[in-house]
Parts: C-alpha cells; structure tokens; sequence
C-alpha cells in the first residue's frame, strides 16, 4: 500500500498541507480524485477550490468526486485518492451511500496511493470510533475502511479549552479501550502523519506522536520512528 | 414535565452538582433511579458510589439501575430518574439494548422527574447529533428521549485548546445545522440547566447560554430567563 494519513491540513506552525507537504510530493502524485464528503454547510464549493488551487501548487491535478457520473467508475479509474477533512460521520456515511468504501479499499490495497488528513485520515483506520467529530448525520455503521489495523485519534493534543471541566482527550481514549481492550489507538498530534509504503510505515513530521493501549501507560512515538510492527 | 438538564456535574467555579444544587434541592426528590450507563471504566463502581453518597447529602436515596432484576420494572416503578454524565454513545446505546427508552419517555411525560448532566441531559434531546463525545460504541440510532424539541450541546464553549488548529464548537454546531437547517440547537455552557416545570421552561444557573439557529446569529439567552416558547 501507498498511504499518507495526517492528522490535519493545518497546524500551530504551519500552513495549509504544509508540514507534509515534502512526503506528499513524494508521492508523485500528477491527478487524483478528490473526495470531498467531509466537508459541510454553505462555504462547501470555495473550500474544494481552495484545495485544488493548494495541490495545484505540489502539481496535482484534482478531479471532484461529485462532478464524476458514476463515484464507484471514478474510484475504480482514478490514479489516486486525496480525501480532506471536515465532518467524519458526513465523510463516512456519504462514502457508504454512494457504495464506494469496498471498491476503494480494493484499489488501494492493489497499490493506488491514498492521501487524507483529519477525517480523512480517520476513515482510513478500523473504524471512526476514535473521532473527534459531532455526529451530525448516523452512518450505517462506525467501520471505515480499514487500511491500517488500529484505530488514529487526528488531532491529539493534551491541552484543554481553558475553563472547561469536560474530559482530557486522553480520557476519552481510555474510556474507547475501556470497551474495546484489544484495540490500538494512535494519537496522532497537529503536523504529525502515517506513511505507509507497501509493508513498511513510519512516523512522518516533526512532531511525536502516541500509542495507546488498554491497561498500560501511553507510548511516546518519536518524530521518524519506524511503526511496521503496528501493521 | 419535570426536568432539571445540567450542561455539567462541575464547572469551573463550582464543584458536583454544586452549580444547580438549588434547582435540584426544589425538586424535594427523596428517592431516585440512578442511570449509570454513560460511565465507562475500570473506576465505574467507585463513580457510581461517588454520586450515591453526594446526592445522599441533598437528601436523595439512589437505587443503582444495575442492581435492579428488570430494568424496564425499575423504570417503571421510580419515584424519578438520574441520569450521569460520561458517553453519550455508551448512555444511548445501553438504553436501547435495555430496552427502557419507550418506558422511561412515557414515565417522563406521565410527570416522573428526570434530572441529567452532561450525556443524561444530551438524551433527554431529541437526537444525541450535538454530543461532544466520542462515538466509543455504535447505538442502534442517534434518536434519543426527546423530551424537549430541540438539540442540546452541553459544556458549550467558545474556547479552544491552546495551539489546537481544530473546529470551534460553534464550527461543529454550524455544520450540524447545515445538515440539519430546521432544527434548533442549545449550548449549554458548564454551569448552566435547563429547568422545565410542566409547560415552562427557563435557563437555570448563573451563566448565559446560547441559541443556534441555521443561517442567523447565534442568540444570547440571558440567565434566568424564560423559554417556554421553544417547547
């Protein structure tokens, strides 16, 4: 497989698809289609131009899933995949109403590359169990397309909007292996992503990022480290 | 109805139920169901005692819905219900497997009192779509108790996690009602309830709260005022 998962568009330091902008242009990637189904409400045409015109920078031509007669034809031909974030829950259940999450997962198991960041990262995993999304809308089921065998948490961060008592993201985590004990779950912070390349993956990004089992401490990833072992 | 709905157990300025203690005290419940299922984790027993013994000092005898033979019996024989924060997805979707959604509606509106915070006032909504939780486990539907004709978000905030390039919550609940444009949305900032007394209903607490309606302003809802009207 050929996977790029961020854990956003954005961060602290950084610009749009600019803390890995050096691994996806690694990629090589010269077309691909755009799935934009996370991306709800009013400003939703300007945002898919404001992408296009982004990757148009890294030579990328983007093709809009919504333009294509068919989804599942423009899946099954497409070169490559770039899904963006926004809502998980829309993501997913547009995904399954329009019948592309099987023939998706087939092409990119057969190698076509896959580039998400945020809810298109998450979709990427077991399932979107561990999103840090509303739940505007209710898929027919939380499984996503299980690329990777773990669950990401996108934008992992410790710290809490100040003076609110709700949980730590932690928290929310362990209450998720609570009742799943045997899964994994990344925390994968701001500016940090997964690369995947056939059986190899490593920690991309200039950031750490963490691991997450039931019963034991959180495990520092540090920035380049090789995760194979989670594949 | 009988309703107290709480944002939050605790605020920033307020410990356990300490923010609405008076509104609770009102209420002159001396024995009460206790709903448990939002609670996730190894300390669930220990939380569980925790709010037995601080609900004991306003002069509220528990009875732990767990311990009950039937829970649909139990349901349908309490003097009134409490309903706990935690996860929302783990409250409903237990709710549901337990099959006391139908008979805990039907005691409510017959008059029961139902006090909840957090995930026990996000039910008591029509839909759990505006939680802030994770989505830990899959409920058979996001419909919930809708004993009030609108959305509620507890733990309303307008902060953000320091450095956090994320949604805001009014983001979140933007894209909500874009899915969703007919439908009301109440954020409950910690501190803050809802106090429903037949066909009344006011915001309960010292702080604002805030009203979000598709394509206008979000609404500034003074503390102590009166919303009747949206019921």
């Amino acid at each position: 497989m050929n996977l790029l998962l961020m854990s956003s568009s954005r961060s602290a330091d950084s610009g749009f698809l600019e803390a890995n902008a050096d691994e996806l242009a690694a990629l090589r990637i010269r077309r691909a289609l755009f799935i934009p189904y996370a991306i709800v409400g009013e400003d939703r045409a300007e945002r898919v131009s404001f992408v296009s015109e982004r990757v148009a920078e890294l030579g990328i031509k983007l093709d809009d899933i919504d333009e294509a007669a068919d989804p599942v034809k423009a899946i099954e031909t497409a070169d490559a995949v770039l899904v963006s974030g926004g809502n998980t829950f829309h993501l997913l259940a547009t995904m399954y109403r329009n019948g592309i999450v099987d023939p998706l997962r087939a092409r990119v198991r057969q190698g076509m590359p896959y580039v998400g960041w945020s809810a298109g990262s998450n979709v990427a995993g077991r399932s979107i169990r561990t999103t840090n999304d509303m739940p505007i809308v209710y898929p027919p089921t939380f499984r996503a397309l299980d690329l990777v065998p773990f669950q990401i948490n996108p934008h992992f961060t410790d710290a809490m909007p100040e003076g609110l008592r709700g949980e730590t993201r932690e928290q929310r985590i362990r209450e998720f292996l609570a009742a799943h004990p045997q899964e994994l779950v990344l925390g994968l912070p701001e500016g940090t992503a997964l690369r995947v390349e056939g059986d190899r993956m490593r920690l991309a990004g200039r950031h750490d990022a963490w691991l997450f089992r039931a019963g034991e401490p959180r495990l520092r990833l540090a920035a380049g480290r090789d995760l194979s072992h989670l594949l």
